[in-house]
């Protein structure tokens, strides 16, 4: 993309109101642009972010055999009626009536249209286990939105929903997301522990919290030291054979956050091994058993021939809240630094001299050679001071610049820098495109 | 993906509410299910299409030049306000209050709040021409919804929205958005016709509508049957270049739905030429020139450093209602027949005697070799009856059938079918999985 044709407009200053490092980094860098209390729009940049990150989560998602649907934002009030939420939720729903006076809500989420789509079409436990899931805007009016995207009104969510005959066929879905997340996690290079969380009133073990590390986190995170240097499962495991121990590995070691933390268990766990950091919750996961199947007759015939509600389990992750979380875990004083994952750009291209022949020619030449290797190069070809250029390829967090100046164009050589570590080197075309290209 | 393990809910019969073709073969083929008048959940099979179409619209956007952003669902009342429109827009306005009391409403469309981006960041003709496009739901409060995703309530439309200094600019920008319409129309194997539409008050030549040919369609379209025949500009012209004669050579033969016709024109034409038929309106674009820019102050300084008005035009699709407006054009008794751009799947492969070790292998084989070639085989891996298999994959319309069945295994071939033709054929899988991947 040439930035003469684009529209990434950074701001020297980030809003006065914007308290945490990733809303201020955000409204500078043109990702987004608040239109309401807790509600904007995606600006270019923005919305490259955005579309990669739900594109990882989906792969992940289709990879541990869960099934892509879409719901739609408008929900009718009759279904949260059968399952006895519309009354209980309170000031959060935003409620809506349409121009014959009918009922309808912006979902906050999805367990009362899923069930519904599942009891419509499914009938046997054959069908059975079935995991569907959904990327899509969701609505929930917090009385004081704030933090940018990390905690707004209109958000998107990924939220999956698992469906099976029984508590033990209910846990190995649990399981394939538990260890799912952990890969979306690890491919966004984020660091995630997770930690036990309330399972409510239906008790038991499958409730998790996802954390990512970030020293600007919001919760304090007590963890085994293990559990963080254990790494994702990865792509390759048998997605759907018994991924008991995959998962015990990682339930078995101490990990909580400051609302279900015990000391004395901590403390018990040898000097060495003991964690603190603070963390940001990005996910959470957890089995429901029949709470709503029960009310809305969701129900598969079992093998003995016999009607039973079905065991169901939810699943989400804040796509839009991720984008936030990732630049608190990856910025430094001049701006994001993004994993090369979600980068908006692979690489960008700097002309430090606009209308020099010389210049413009490398730097077509750079950008033609990294657009035809899949980098999608972002070249900044506007007649602009270098200073102004630097600054602000620094804030938009692109991972590599390639520097093109007269200067070096005359001794044959460009600058390569890399945003994570600030390393620059100058050498020739040729060499530098290949170390973009390979990493 | 293995049938078994996926959610493609077919059903014998479509509702008796369902009037036109499309909506019922929609419905039939679990592409959508309806959650309330006019809104509608994408089950995965549909939603896989809608992707499909929405990716289409997205790059022929990019390679027109447009940039690509994201404007929430909600929008503030106020801004509609500034605009004039909160009070003249009616009834089809989803209008809500949020829990402060604060009006928001549902957006039908974003002239307001593209308008707003624009105008807070972008202050020098400099920075233009500027096309920003989002693909995102929108609200309408139809009085009486019908026809599926056709005439639907919450639907996903891709609307662009120029920006240019003066009104030669704007043409320009309006030339790049019709020739850029024409290829996504020609990518989805839809034949479209640019037909005059009303300007309005703005008066002028710049307003089209597309239709697209459909036996079904609910309009009457008449046009010079060299226009039909001219097809789609293709991705190679110069974008940036000079587009008039590429946009004259259409516009200045005759084309007419049935609110514009001028049975004078069209009757002087030579009788070979004349064309009449039923069409579908698929797409809108037009110029309003500062319609929304002069009351919402969205100007830019000229070169002569004086602040202008920019000049706005805007350019609608809807990519959900194309879902429904392309199987209007390509259906048949037994079902849907997509074009290959948008097919859900590229390839079905159909055990007949699922558990024969014989055919178990041989569709394990196609199902290895059509992934890893990219074709996204659907592997019908269920134990039902050959009449069932062959029912469904007739009604969703996968464009290629690959059917495996005992006694084609044991003499070394398998059949191929071609969904649009009916066209079946025996041989060696190797020859069929080639036709299938030449295409």
């Amino acid at each position: 993309m040439r930035l003469s044709r684009y529209f990434m407009p950074t701001l020297r200053e980030a809003p006065a109101d914007a308290q945490i490092v990733s809303h201020r980094l955000m409204l500078r860098a043109g990702l987004i642009r608040q239109e309401a209390a807790g509600i904007y729009a995606w600006l270019p940049l923005g919305l490259k972010v955005l579309k990669k990150i739900e594109q990882v989560v989906r792969e992940e998602m289709n990879r541990a055999g869960a099934v892509e649907i879409l719901m739609p934002t408008l929900q009718l009030a009759d279904l949260w009626r059968e399952s006895g939420r519309y009354d209980d939720y309170g000031e959060e729903m935003l409620r809506i009536k349409d121009r014959h006076e009918r009922d309808l809500l912006y979902g906050p989420t999805a367990e009362e249209v899923v069930t519904d789509i599942f009891r419509s079409y499914v009938k046997s436990y054959k069908d059975l286990p079935m995991n569907l899931y959904n990327i899509q805007w969701k609505f929930r009016d917090e009385r004081r939105p704030r933090f940018g995207v990390m905690r707004g009104r209109e958000f998107l969510m990924k939220d999956a929903y698992s469906f099976d005959i029984d508590e033990a066929a209910a846990r190995r879905s649990y399981n394939r997301m538990f260890l799912a997340y952990l890969n979306v996690y690890a491919r966004l290079g984020l660091k995630a522990i997770p930690v036990k969380a309330d399972p409510g009133p239906i008790g038991g073990d499958m409730s998790h919290e996802f954390m990512i590390l970030a020293e600007t986190g919001e919760s304090e995170v007590f963890a085994h030291r293990d559990l963080v240097e254990m790494g994702a499962p990865g792509p390759d495991i048998d997605w759907f054979g018994d991924l008991e121990a995959e998962v015990s590995r990682r339930t078995s070691l101490y990990a909580a956050s400051d609302e279900m933390h015990d000391a004395a268990r901590f403390e018990a766990m040898p000097e060495g091994k003991r964690m603190t950091a603070r963390g940001i919750e990005v996910g959470h996961i957890f089995y429901f058993g029949e709470k709503y199947s029960a009310p809305m007759g969701a129900k598969v015939t079992g093998p003995d021939g016999k009607d039973v509600n079905v065991q169901m389990g939810s699943y989400g992750v804040g796509v839009s809240r991720l984008a936030g979380a990732i630049i608190e875990a990856s910025h430094d004083d001049a701006g994001i630094i993004w994993p090369a994952s979600v980068a908006p750009f692979g690489a960008a291209v700097l002309n430090l001299r606009v209308g020099d022949a010389g210049c413009d020619e490398v730097c077509e030449q750079a950008y033609r050679a990294l657009t035809d290797a899949g980098i999608d190069p972002l070249y900044d070809d506007r007649d602009d001071r270098p200073g102004a250029k630097f600054a602000a390829t620094d804030l938009v967090g692109i991972p590599w610049q390639l520097i093109v100046g007269p200067k070096g164009v005359a001794d044959g050589v460009v600058e390569l820098k890399r945003r994570a570590t600030g390393e620059r080197q100058s050498l020739p075309l040729d060499a530098a495109l290949k170390a973009i290209v390979n990493g």
